[in-house]
Parts: C-alpha cells; sequence; structure tokens
C-alpha cells in the first residue's frame, strides 16, 4: 500500500483519536480530514470541533453531523424488523454503528478528495472489521488506516508520552486509565475491559451508565403504548414520532425502570471470546414490542422462516457484513414478510421488565372466531384435524412398521 | 376404522376426562384401562385411582405412576440443551410433556392387550397433534380415540347432563365453567381461552397461579448458582440433585421471585393463532443459566449452529413430533454439543428478572490472556487481523469493483 | 360445505374430466364452467370445446386459454432463478404448474360469478393439495371439489359405467387402461403408477414420450449458447426470444440429445413414497446454464445463502405453497440477489450430458488479475492469508488448548 | 514466531516440494521428516524415497504410508453420506484429502518431537488454508510453515535457479512449465490454473487425465450394482469388498464410461473466484447411487433435514473446517440418519451418464400398498386428504381474508 496523501479519521475529539490524528500528520505527512458524528452517544460535538483546529485541522477539512436520525430510520430500524440478537441476547447496538460512520469516512473522502479513511478501533475487536469491511465495499480502492494495528503505542505510558511530545492537551481525568472501556450511541452503551474482565465476577454496579438498577427503579409499574406501521415504530402513547424521537423516548423510559441491562460473553469474529455489558434500555423496548405486534399480525409460516434465518442475519452485523449482497438478501427477504406488521402493543414496565400486556391490529390475523372454546358457528371442522394428524403421521407409521418388520 | 376392544385412556380423575372414560364403554363397549401420571402437576392423585374405581374400572386396569424424573430427564433436558424457545418466547411446556404421556399409552397398550389409546385434547388445539404423531410413531397398528373430535357434547350442558345421566360425581365448583383452561406440569403451567380470548385485553392476576406478581416479589435480590454437566444441571448452589428435584427447586425460587411469566399469542400447527398465558419459573432460570455456561464453554461455530437449527427443533416439538427422525438427528447434533458444557453460573433473581451475573468452568473457552486491554504477552498478533480483513473483504471489493466498471 | 351453485373446471377434454364434468351436473345439479388451458402439454385444444359444448357447457362457459408465456414468465422462471429442485433430483414440473392452473380458476370464478372450482387430482397425491391451497390462498371464501375423493366410482370398470350411463364418448383406446398416468406441460413430463410401481425395476423405455434414448441421439455433440438478463434466458445462440420461445427451443435441444431424463423415489407431501419418471430436456438445460452463468456473477455470500435456502423453497413449491407469504419472501431474497446474473453460457450437449463448457459476462466477478498462477502485479499479497488463517484457527486452538489443558 | 528445529514436511517427491524441503533446511537451518502419503494419486511412493534420502533425510525421518483404506474410510465415506456437493457441483474431493494429510503431519511430529509442519501449498488458494485449520486444531502449539507464503521464489526461473543451486534434480519435462497445476488422489483429479484461466474458453481436452471422453466411451451401456450398508458402500455387483477397494473399482468404471468430468467456476474461501476441471468418476457414480438408495431408505422429513444442512456442511469441508465442533455435530447428525441406508442401487453407465434405474432394499419406507392406482384395500383413506388440506390452508385462509377485509 502506497501512503496516504489525504486522509477521513473518524474522530470523537477524545485523547485516543486526538493521538491518532497527529500521528497520521507525522507518520505519513498527510492532510487530515476529521468526522465527528452525533449518533445520540451523548456528548457535545462542539468540543471536538476546538479541539480539531487546535490540532491544525483546517476548518473546510472539518465534518461535524448530527446522523441520529440517519442511523435510527436506516439501520436501527431495519435491523429490529428481523428481531436481530446476537447469541440469543446481544441486541448489536455497537455492530449496528459501524456501517454507517464507514459510509459517511467513504462519502466525505470522495467529496474532500482523500484517498484513505482511519479509525480507532484496536486489532482484537470486532469493530475494525467491520469500519473496514463497509469501507472496501463502498470504495474498493479505498484505504485503510488502523493505527492501533501499526504503531508502537502500545501502553498508556507511551501514549501519554506520545500526547505531551506532541501538545496534545490531556483532560487530568484521562491521566489514570478508565476501568473499562465504552462505547455509546443512541441504541446502547457498552462496556468492557480491566475490571470487567474475569466472567466470573459480577460486574460492579458503576458500570452502569445509562439505566437504573433495577431495584432503584420506581415501585409503580408503568405502561406504554408503542405504534407499529409495516414494521416500525412510529408512535409512543398514539403521539407520531420520528424515527430518533422515538427511540429517545423509549431510552427514557426504558432507563428510569432498569431495563436492558445485559452481563454476557460473547464470541468475537476475530476468534476469542470476550466479556461485554450492554444497556439497551430502548431497544429492550423495542424488540419486546416488535414481537408482540408480528404474533398477532404475522403469518406463522412467515415468522418461522425469519426466526431461522435470524440468527444468520445478525452473525453478519455482528462481523461487519452490513454491506453485503446476502444481508441485502435477508433484508429484502425481512422487509417483505413486514407488509402487514401494523398495529399497536402495550407494554409493561416495572423493575427491568418489559411485557408485552396487551396488542391489537386492524391488521391482525388472530380469529377469535376460530380459537373460540366456544360454539364456532362452524368456523373450523374439528374433523378436519382426523384427516390432518392422519397424514401427517403417515410416514412416522411407515417407518414404524418398518422397524417392527426388521425386528422380526 | 374397527371398534376398539379396549382402550388405555389418559386418565386425570377430572370431570372431563371421567366423561370421556364413561363415553367409551358406552360407545365402544370397550374395556377401559386408565393411566394416571405425575408430572409434576401439582394434585394428588389416589383420588384418580378411586374415582377409575368408582366408574368401574378393574384395579388391576388402573395405572398411576409418577413420572417426574423421567420428564425431567428425558425429556425436558435434552430439550433445554437446545435452548428451544418456540416464536422467540414460549419455553413448549405443554408441547413436551405430550409424548412421554403417549409413550405410556402405547406401553401400556402392549402390556395390557389394548388395541387402542384415548386422549382427552380437543379437536382444534396442538395436543391432539402430539398425542397421536406419537402414538403413531410407537405403534403403527395402535388405534387413537379422540372422543372431542367425535361426540356430540359440544356444550357444557351437554356434557353435565351425559355426567349426570352416567353417575359421574360432579364436584361443586365443576358445574359452572372456568373462567379459562389450564395445564400444569412440573415444568409450566398454561392457560388459554374465555378470558384470555381477546389479545388486547390485559390478563387478569388471578390467572397466575405458579408465580407471584413481581410487585409483591420479595425486595430484596437472592443469587442462586447452577452447576452443568454436558448441558444438564446437576446441583444448586453446590448441592447435587436430581434432575426432577432440581426443576422442582428453580420453581420455588422462580415462583418466588415472579419470575417466567408470558403472554403471548403463538402460531398453532392447525393453523390458527391461540393466546396463552404461562409460568415456567424453573425453566426460564435454567434457559438462562444454560444459555450462561454455554457462552463460556461452547465454541463460537457450535454455538451458531445450534442458533440457527433451534427455531426447526422447537418447532418439531411444538408440532408433535419428538418421535421423528429429524428430531433425533438434531437431538444427536445437539448432544454433540454439549460435552464440555459443564461448569457454573450464577443468577441473580429480582421481581422478575432472572438474569447471569456470573460464569466460571474448567472447561472454559475464554481467554483472558487473548483478549486483554493490557498486553498480552504475544498471544496475539494483532497484525494478523490486518490480513484476515482483507481476505474477507476480497469478495465485497471484487463486486464493488464490478459495480464501478459497470456505472462508467 | 353447502352444495356449490356454479363451478368451474379445470378440463383437459379427457374422459376423466369429463366423467368428472357430469358427475358434477348429476350430482351438484349445479352449472359447470369448464377451463381449458394450453401449457404446453402438446395437445389441441380444440376438441376439449367441442367435447364440452356435445356435454352441455354454453358456449360462454367453455374458456380456453393459451397461459404458456404466463406460465413461463412468471412461475418456471422465477422458480429457476432459485436452482430448484427437489430432493436432489426433481425439477418440479408438475408442481409449478399448479398454482398458475388455480390462478384462473379462482379468477374465472369470480368473472362468472361461480362459488366453487373443481379439479381432478386424486386423493393420494401432491396435486389435489397445490391446486386446493393454492385456491383458498386466492380466495378463502371458494369451494373446492375434489371429485375423486368424494365419489364412488373408484375403479375403472365403475368409471366407464359411469361413462356409458351419461353418454360420454370414449376413445377406443380408453377402454383399456393405461400402463401409467401422465402428466405434461411445457416444463416437463412426469409419468407414474401401474408398471412403474416397483422402484426396482427400470423404467421400460416406451414411458419416456418426450425425448430420445441417449442411446438413439445424435453421435455428434451440438453447442447452444443461452443468454441470461438479470437471472432469466433471454436468448438462444444469440437471438432474443420470449420466455416460452425459448423454453419450447430448448426442450428440441435437449429432446434431440436425450437429456433431462430422470427416474426417481419421492417423498410426497401427503406422506408415502412414491416412484416417477420424468423428462424435462429444457429444463434441464436452463437449470445447468443458469448454475453456470451465476458461477461467475453470483457473489460466493450471495450464491450459499441461496444454496442453503433453496430446498425449504422447493420444498413449499412441492408441497403447494406457492401462494404463501414464506414463498414470496424466499423469491424477494431470490431475485434481489439475480441482479447482475447477466451473461452467456456455452453448453455441450451430447447423449443425455448437458454440460456447461463456457461462460462470459460483463458482470463478471471472476477476476484472472487475483488467481493467476503468473505474477499478480499486486493484485493480491499472499502474506495476507498468514492472517486470515491465524485469526480463522483462533477458536480451534483455544477448544484444542482447552481439551490438552484438561487430560493433563 | 520463533524458528522452528524440526519439521515434518507434506513431501510429493516433486520439484517443488524438493526445493521446499531444500529452503527449509538452508532458510531455518532446521531437520526435515518428510511424510509421502499414497492416497490413491497413481505415483509410485518409492523414488520420493530415494529423492529424499538424496536431498540427505535420514532414513527414519522418511515416511512412507499408503492411506487409502483410511482416507476412504474416514473421510470420503463420512462426507459421502452427506450427499455433500460444494456449490452445487463440486465433490470436493480436494478438500477432504488435506485435513488427514495435516493429521498424520501432526502425529508424525509427536512421534518424532518436531516443533514444526510444513506444506506447499500457495498463498492464494483453499489447501493452506484446510492444511492449517487442521494441523492447529490438532496441536494448538505447532508452527506451520508455508515457504510460498514466505520465500521470494516467485518466478519459474528463480525456482529452477535455486533448485540448480542446491543440486536439486530437475526432470526433463519439468524444465519448462506445466500447463496447468494437478491435485489427484483417490477421489479426483484437479485442474487448474494457465490454460484454464479464461472461464470463457473451452477447457482443451489433455487436460482430462482420468476419464475418457465420453464421445469414445464404450457404445454399450453397462449396469453396475452397489450394495450400501448404513450409509457407506459395501459391495459391488454383489461381491463384498473393502472402502478403498471399492473406490478403485467405480473409478475404474466410471473413467472407462467418461463420468464425473466437470468444468467450473467456483468461490474459494480466500475470496476469488477460480476455474477449475475436476474428474470425479467414482465419486459420481457412489453420489448417485447414494442419493437412490437414500430415495427408498431415508424418510423425508429426515432428507429434507439433510438436503437443507448439505450446504453449510460442504462449506465447512471446503473452507478447512473438517476438525472443528460445528462439522463433528453436523456428522453426528448425518449419521444419525444413515441407520436404515442399507439396500442396493443399480447405475448404468453410458457416454458419461450414470443414472439410477433401479433399487430396493430390506429397510425400504416405499409402501406400494399404500401409492397403488389400484384398490389400496384399506391401507389409505382419501377422506383423509381433506382434513389435510384444509388444515395446511387455515392460516393462508385467514391471511387472505385479512387482505379481503383491508381492501373493503
Amino acid at each position: 500500500m502506497s501512503a496516504p496523501k489525504k486522509v477521513v479519521l473518524a474522530y470523537s475529539g477524545g485523547l485516543d483519536t486526538s493521538i491518532i490524528l497527529k500521528w497520521l500528520q507525522t507518520e505519513y505527512g498527510c492532510e487530515v480530514v476529521t468526522f465527528t458524528a452525533d449518533l445520540g452517544q451523548g456528548e457535545e460535538l462542539e468540543p471536538a470541533r476546538k479541539k480539531a483546529e487546535l490540532l491544525g485541522i483546517a476548518p473546510e477539512n472539518i465534518y461535524i453531523e448530527d446522523v441520529r436520525e440517519e442511523f435510527v430510520r436506516d439501520f436501527v430500524f431495519p435491523m429490529f424488523r428481523a428481531n436481530a440478537v446476537y447469541e440469543g441476547l446481544y441486541l448489536l447496538g455497537t455492530s449496528i454503528a459501524r456501517p454507517l460512520i464507514s459510509k459517511r469516512l467513504v462519502e466525505i473522502a470522495a467529496e474532500t478528495g482523500a484517498d484513505a479513511v482511519a479509525h480507532g478501533a484496536t486489532g482484537k475487536g470486532n469493530d475494525q472489521v467491520r469500519f473496514e469491511l463497509a469501507a472496501y465495499a463502498l470504495n474498493p480502492d479505498i484505504k485503510v488506516i488502523a493505527p492501533w494495528r501499526e504503531w508502537d503505542l502500545s501502553s498508556r505510558t507511551r501514549l501519554l508520552e506520545f500526547a505531551e511530545q506532541n501538545q496534545i492537551p490531556i483532560a487530568k481525568d484521562k491521566r489514570g486509565e478508565a476501568p473499562f472501556s465504552v462505547d455509546a450511541n443512541l441504541l446502547h452503551t457498552s462496556s468492557e475491559g480491566k475490571v470487567l474482565e474475569d466472567p466470573a465476577d459480577e460486574a460492579p454496579d458503576y458500570v452502569y451508565q445509562r439505566t437504573v438498577n433495577p431495584e432503584d427503579a420506581p415501585n409503580e409499574p408503568e405502561f406504554v403504548e408503542i405504534g407499529f406501521e409495516r414494521g416500525d415504530a412510529v408512535s409512543i402513547n398514539g403521539e407520531a414520532m420520528s424515527p430518533a424521537t422515538i427511540l429517545t423516548k423509549l431510552n427514557e423510559l426504558g432507563g428510569k425502570h432498569g431495563c436492558g441491562r445485559l452481563d454476557l460473553v460473547e464470541g468475537r469474529f476475530v476468534g476469542m471470546k470476550s466479556r461485554g455489558v450492554y444497556e439497551t434500555p430502548g431497544g429492550t423496548l423495542l424488540l419486546e414490542a416488535h414481537r408482540g405486534i408480528e404474533s398477532i399480525t404475522l403469518d406463522r409460516g412467515a415468522a418461522h422462516l425469519k426466526d431461522e434465518l435470524m440468527p444468520k442475519y445478525a452473525e453478519l452485523i455482528y462481523n461487519g457484513f452490513w454491506y453485503s449482497p446476502e444481508r441485502e438478501m435477508l433484508q429484502a427477504l425481512i422487509d417483505k414478510s413486514q407488509e402487514h406488521v401494523t398495529g399497536t402493543v402495550r407494554l409493561k414496565l416495572y423493575k427491568g421488565l418489559a411485557r408485552t400486556v396487551a396488542r391489537w391490529s386492524d391488521h391482525s390475523l388472530y380469529s377469535e372466531a376460530h380459537v373460540t372454546f366456544e360454539e364456532d358457528a362452524g368456523a373450523y371442522d374439528q374433523k378436519d384435524a382426523a384427516g390432518f394428524i392422519q397424514l401427517n403421521a403417515l410416514r412416522l407409521k411407515l417407518i414404524a412398521a418398518r422397524d417392527k418388520r426388521l425386528k422380526k
């Protein structure tokens, strides 16, 4: 790979990506463009602008954008149509944000004539894979620079030395090492590493940042009604809202009631297992409600096919294959299924629990006329079940008869 | 089908199966053998014996058995090895009991020279299918009698008339209709029908019979440690126990803390949707803990394959295909995966929540040496990730290059 | 089911459906509308009109239509996009025609105010299921009459008696029983029953009707080039043609060279196994060529996902679920994959063999620059493979290390 | 990776692996152990011994073994139980041999105290992955050396120079470059590269080495009967034979009749597409016959589950994951299905075609009594089909009714 001339860097404004910025300038002598996105991580963005300017980035090379609506509408919601959960538990909060960031990096590279993009993910994790696969899928000729895999700043001490040598301001609370590593966006907050590294130790309560401890949640349950159209949430308690507004509101509700905490060990794409603590308050409510509305509006055949393909779909997102033909094919299948996933679900929130307690829809396939224990006025002929069972049993009978015959 | 001469009836001792017993005697003039099983449903069995005798069943034709250990060991535990959940939520508590009952019915038929078996499931539900597919798979020549599909006792009034005409004692509380229908065993209690028929109405609290309302659960969390060997629970808080004892104990714990309540709408095999309220206190803890121990002992490739096949496996059990070649094939695959699923999980129970908070095992695949944020002493070479990503990206680059070429 | 007043009958003009026509008139006293379709079965349709008139059907109630283009365009081609093969071998020639017939039956019922449709499939086969599921999916209130399941004309003798009593003309060659049963359309001819009933006996050569015996095929191979656009064949040897024309032409080529003969035992949806002899000359060429063009234009991830889902898709068509949400979801996925399946394949036909020998496309993903054994000018860095392998191996190493540790 | 001290090399005796041998000695100064296996590639092994001796390998460090029986019994046959085919066509002849070679390399390393193994596969192909994943899975601490990824002998000229400088004898016919690259074993011969690099050019006839051109095959068909027990071939024309003997015999038959030629483009695990010409004469017969015996002895549910999982299983073998938990889990499932796959199949071989024409078994599930077009004496009640269809249709009717309702 020839040396890059101009690099678009995914820049948070924090110490680590500031060091990367400087390192790119000094190591490659290349022009740096910074991209800072508001994905709902809950941090001010203007300080990032100031810091970039301080590090010598020209104003026209500083990109700061609020991408929250795009994030929820084009990434989070399509994923929730699939009820995607990785390894039975993880709601993919970090995984789903990476392709959006890469997409903007590549687009900004095209706009600014940059030949490379750079990110601050380490060589041990999944995020490097997600950033890079997305970048290459969107521009096969882009260069990707991953300083953590290249440089020799392998200890905290050396990083801080480099920062000092290069006049990078270090906030006082960054002198010491954080007791764990955090990633956040509108969908979730993840924590991992250090104090969390032994999965036999319970995660200390201070790790959780976005949800109250269920023990401290209100003693009274709260009900919330989520309206859906074609698989996507469109309203809360009857009020129509934009995608990002809905997720923000669900985060408040879920966070208040201690919903969406997870402590798990997962299998990374790079081959090792890691332990993470995740908080996905709004997403947890959304998943429960989406399953609830599907339960009355989605046909059994459709639902079971979705369920069988979900783990594969979740794995693709987890592994960084958002921009791959097979994810897009699965999305076409999933979206096709959602045409009638329209209606309302009532959830009950209480001390960390979020349970569907009622659901209704004009598109419902539930037929009280058929299922009733009462006289059904001919809606269903119980005698049909005899033939249904006989023909379903036929192949099993033929096996049993064969086995009987052979035993003789 | 020629008329049966001797029938083994799945007999609970209740009013409905007593009516069936009498109806079999009068309609077919056949000898009746009763089979009453203790599956942990929480009812005395001796009254069933008395009632059978009262209805003229010869003592040698009355079979009363405690099958709880067999139930948990040979049915519940193998199913939990798969993390089986139907339509994302239902833990299959009713489905998994039916094949065991059929197995004993068919065995007793062989022992007593009966040519038929009979059950009390209606023509609208899944249970008829489960009973009958299992019976036919175990004896292709057995006759199965399903009175609810045959007789004309289609209203409560006519049933009670029949009972009175035939001197069947009617408990006072059975005069009126129950407000919903119940099935119970050691794994779960299900409620459905009548007051539950409108899925837009929240289930009234009196429907729940086995778990306290989370709002009434203790204000203090409780921790429990579940030990596993080869995928099956073998101990609680360090104390080794038999399968049924473990499930009983987990039921107590889960029930006390309000865990395992579900209110859902599901797709029945016979084609309609139905609404059910399920309580699976112990099973909910078991599933969470099993996922927890798998998270450190099961390889990612193995775990993902299991996840992809789980919906199919759950569907087979739900639909009544326990005794089918494909369920047995999947079981072989699942059991193979469990060879190292050995270790301990600590759960925290609180107000309906049951969450894994710690897990450890001699068989763990988790490697702190690899995952650490600290210096890893060469356990993992971050530069390997570059090649890993390049080759995973290659096909995506070739697609992107093709698309670029075609756009020109 | 109340008696039908007006019935649309799938009518071939042959003896069996003529008997059904009469039986519907006499048994139900209902008005009959006949629908005779040219699906490419190779029979004149005008005799069917004459015979319907003879049996008293009013001219406005006689529908005769050439549906060959619709058949190939909307049913055969979408199915071939999936490379659909049932149980590894069967190209679904009969299965795919049934939904189209049902669709027209239901549409004609709506046009003519009929409340029922009728077909001539027996109660043992798959076709009854396919006809009826399609009809119910398109009109949930339609009645379906399946005379073979209802009447008592269960022997050849009784059928002929009924025909004679009702002045139905019987062709001389229909007096005796045919030695096997045949279904044909533009995609295939199937033969089953009677002389074919013992799968241990080789099918006699006279069973084959549409393909020459490979031993009698030309001694010189022939080459044919099939052009594809977005997954569908659009030209032969450079000449653009309509869908039905292409399939007709491929049938001629395949038939001449003895391609597409199959002799197999398959699992019917109704539970038994049956033996069939199939001839699919054009379809066999089409499948081979479609796989050939996909091999260079379809990404590996896309192709493998398609391959994994194909058996399910084929099963749905075989079982009669063409008009089901899950078939439509899978179709959306498959169609999405075909966007670049455009190019040309050359086949070599010889003595029953049809093999791809060359393929090329502007949309090709094949990169000689990458794969070459020669110097590749940096297209591919072999060192990347080391990291790729290391990370793919990591989880296997962790397992091996665990096993080693436990053995100590 | 520290330098290896003693290396076990997969050694063919040919020029390339002789150069590797020398390179290992000179580059790493390490002791070399050679392993030469007879996998049925059709070459003498003793010249390899001589050449190894000539290159200075101590006699006790030369391992020459006939592993044909192990190869077929423990690798080829288990794979054929799955009907494994990669991307619809490729019978995995190269893929399945690699794990066996790695297994012996690792075992010999343990016996001889070697700390590394080495192979002669390039950095572009799948074989390096297969060799190395297998080696690491069997010994997590082994070192693997892949000279083609390390050295700078990147052109034919430099290789020959190295050979001359090191006194490695060069056969005259190796001076020029081979027009394509070949791999062979008892299951297949593959050819790729150079003259085959353009997939738009038909492969020249001289590429095929193991099968006659169908045009030159006998003008008379030949029949062969293959006997199976529990999924594995055990006899030919009634004569019991060992696994390798059976495959050898089938190769003779298939080769004589021009069976098993393939010309395809496949997706490599490393991300690029490549074109290969494969000859699998015996395997082609075996696959056809295995499908034939399964068609009468394997239940539909079992067969369809196998078909759905086959692509995944084939992909695992292709990608080198033979020694992985998921392949072993799938094998457990597949082997479970084969318990009754016992019986005999008659194939007809003619001019490249190998077709099942008859099959029979004591374990057959085919029931003429059920399927017959004649009077079936009550084996099957056609009226059952009505109920079967009604309940299968119910969910489709509910969808259609919903759609109708919404349209109003």
